[in-house]
């Protein structure tokens, strides 16, 4: 019966947290016209592995009774990413579905790491994405930022950073350069938050075959970030030309002029973020957390030519990908919690078996206008009763009235005690549902 | 690429018709004080299998490269229900929950069983619970038929029967007969949905050793069935003593009488009732859907007076798990369906790349009012724009204000177009989010 390391499991008013923010994820992607799709958790092994890259952090699925002939050509396997399984639904639905098709999906996805710190083996993400049939509109991409700057925003978490950067950029520049080999070219300079420049300049000498003047005009631009679409200047400065360089600026400047800022979000074009994967094409995103930093990117994503392909088409995307879980753990793990462990909003007293009727049509008209509300399990002591909303965090005691005595209606936080109508009373808007605090400090966090 | 068989995905159409339903389940829960959890997707195997029973149909998880030393220890399965995961999740935070602890539980489940109509290998449950340390008012059994007849009552579905019975009253009505067997009493009188009242009365005889008139009376009893609490007396009509029948009798009679049936459901003490599991102690439920009896039961459970352990306590609780794919699949086969793929109430025209920032502040504005929202993604010809409006479903397409052209929208079902402010206009309310409809019929569905 011991917890399994990497499979987090919430305490109630952690989850209200989660629920919390996948609500507002939800709400915001809705709001832009993403649709919810799902995808079951199996897709077929083959399918899983065709990349070869990651096949030790892959979870295979057999029934334990499963007959020795079912072994290979049915393995079934635990999704890793929800990129995966929406391609492959892509296809399988294409004639079904509209193009350009925007979605999002919220699901689990499991992978066989070694558990540590904003690692798990079953996390939550959060993705959104844009797919076109054989072509897909440029503003796509300004549009997914748009819209995850927006969802983040609404986070009870510190301030977010969305790094954008263009492939074609940094593929164009190192060809201006001169560079023969530009993927050597950009997986020297992704170490770059690993090593210290000189080592980089060392390297892109002896890995990607550049001279010291090139090694430094890649460092260069590596090195340049900026808030707005001032970094077309500072890297017109370098002096590098190349076709593809012009277009990767110009879709480069679009999107983080494009996609405005909602506080406590900032998108920067950051030239360093180059993302590992192969099929990125153009537009790259990652997002860091001020005071988190060590996470990670909590979200990337980007523009790729082709996410899948059937014997007709191909299916352009752009998409983003937020990681829930990695994003919360740490901010569970210094306090951040519900102030109530239940929706509950006011206990009705029940003062003996007798008047449960009356307690249960108290609770029902509250309910009726959108209150949560509960009867108290047990007619107790008035005194265990109200301990019972306090340890729960229920903000509101409710004792039915009796002989002259009218509906009165406590608010244990406070005291205060007023008689009131359960055909008309509500609670304070703020008080409807639990809020967010930090436990540490019990301030209260923005919503 | 293949659809796998017992795996059902939803096109966008349904499964906003699966979000609404379960939006409502949730929000009723919720009203009713039932806080949220999840479990992890896996068990260990061992805890899995504890009761030996249904082996046969757990899917087993293991690394694709796991070593192995990591093979029996730490074997994981998926789980097959939400309440062995449930039990263990009250066992292992005993010390940080609230007793009576009431959570509802929302998540896919896994079973290896062969696919068929109504049979998953991967369905979503939506399980509530009540459960108690050491001790549970039997008003909680009241309470989980209530709420889950509320959340039952305002789904897009046929009328439901909340078939209720109590296996107190069972188990002392045969011991009153005279059985020596009560249990072998009940796994015949399980099979009268199958077999015929003579052959259940041989069988009765065979297999539960009970004389003619012993037999007359189980089947009897069997066959009442009452929307009330009139039940109690056509049983004393039998002229059948035992203080565990009066027990039973009892506590049936507060859960029928209790629950009030909202519209679209109706509560029954169906005596019927067995279910099969031996955990059940006292209160059982089952539920059919009018018109899809062939389903089975598509909502069950009851009451457990040992959820779970540990060395200081037992925790008796009381629940009732409502399979969701299982009730939404024939509909979806009958046609149900959301009249939009899309949340979007709007669709913004585009004129050329140019006036998209005018675009793009019309749909800001509508969105900050509540308003899902899109912009084409091209500035293709208008009839092609109100098409992608169309194919959708999208029921309104605004034009934006050009020259001396104040800005117009148009409701594109009935081709009524007006001039509109965006910072004030709406849809009407009924067209804020998708609606529910029947689409071989096109006749609305109530929400």
């Amino acid at each position: 019966m011991a917890k399994l390391s990497g499979f987090p499991e919430y305490l109630p008013a952690e989850r209200i947290v989660e629920q919390r923010v996948l609500d507002h994820l939800r709400r915001t992607f809705e709001l832009h016209g993403f649709t919810s799709i799902e995808t079951r958790a199996v897709e077929p092994v083959s399918e899983l592995l065709r990349k070869g890259e990651i096949d030790k952090e892959v979870y295979g699925v057999r029934r334990l009774a499963a007959e020795g002939d079912e072994t290979e050509k049915d393995a079934l396997a635990l999704h890793f990413d929800l990129t995966v399984p929406f391609a492959r639904y892509v296809v399988e639905n294409a004639n079904d579905l509209d193009f350009p098709f925007r979605r999002y999906q919220i699901q689990k996805v499991w992978r066989g790491e070694r558990p540590q710190q904003g690692r798990f083996r079953e996390f939550t993400q959060a993705d959104i994405d844009i797919v076109g049939r054989d072509t897909l509109p440029f503003h796509a991409d300004v549009d997914v930022a748009q819209v995850m700057a927006e969802a983040l925003a609404g986070l009870p978490v510190p301030p977010l950073t969305l790094q954008v950067n263009n492939r074609k950029l940094l593929e164009g520049f190192y060809l201006g350069v001169g560079a023969a080999d530009p993927a050597a070219v950009m997986r020297v300079v992704d170490k770059l938050d690993k090593l210290p420049g000189e080592k980089v300049i060392e390297l892109l000498g002896t890995d990607a075959g550049l001279d010291l003047r090139q090694a430094e005009l890649c460092l260069a631009v590596a090195q340049i970030c900026t808030p707005d679409g001032s970094f077309v200047e500072q890297v017109r400065a370098l002096g590098v030309e190349h076709p593809m360089l012009d277009e990767g600026l110009e879709e480069l400047r679009q999107v983080v002029e494009g996609a405005t800022a909602p506080e406590g979000v900032t998108v920067t074009a950051d030239l360093r973020i180059a993302r590992g994967l192969d099929y990125y094409t153009g537009t790259v995103f990652e997002t860091r957390m001020a005071g988190y930093e060590q996470l990670g990117s909590i979200c990337s994503g980007g523009r790729y030519d082709q996410l899948a392909r059937d014997n007709r088409s191909t299916y352009p995307g752009v998409g983003i990908s937020l990681g829930v879980s990695r994003l919360l753990a740490p901010l569970f793990a210094d306090g951040l919690r519900a102030d109530r462990s239940v929706p509950t909003a006011v206990l009705v007293t029940l003062l003996d078996e007798d008047s449960r009727p009356a307690s249960a049509e108290i609770a029902r008209a509250l309910r009726s206008r959108g209150v949560p509300t509960e009867v108290a399990p047990r007619p107790q002591k008035l005194g265990q009763q109200i301990r019972h909303a306090e340890r729960r965090g229920i903000p509101f005691v409710w004792f039915p009235a009796t002989g002259d005595q009218p509906h009165q209606v406590k608010d244990i936080r406070s005291g205060d005690q007023v008689d009131a109508d359960p055909s008309v009373w509500l609670p304070p808007a703020e008080d409807l549902a639990p809020r967010l605090v930090t436990t540490d400090t019990t301030e209260e966090t923005t919503p």
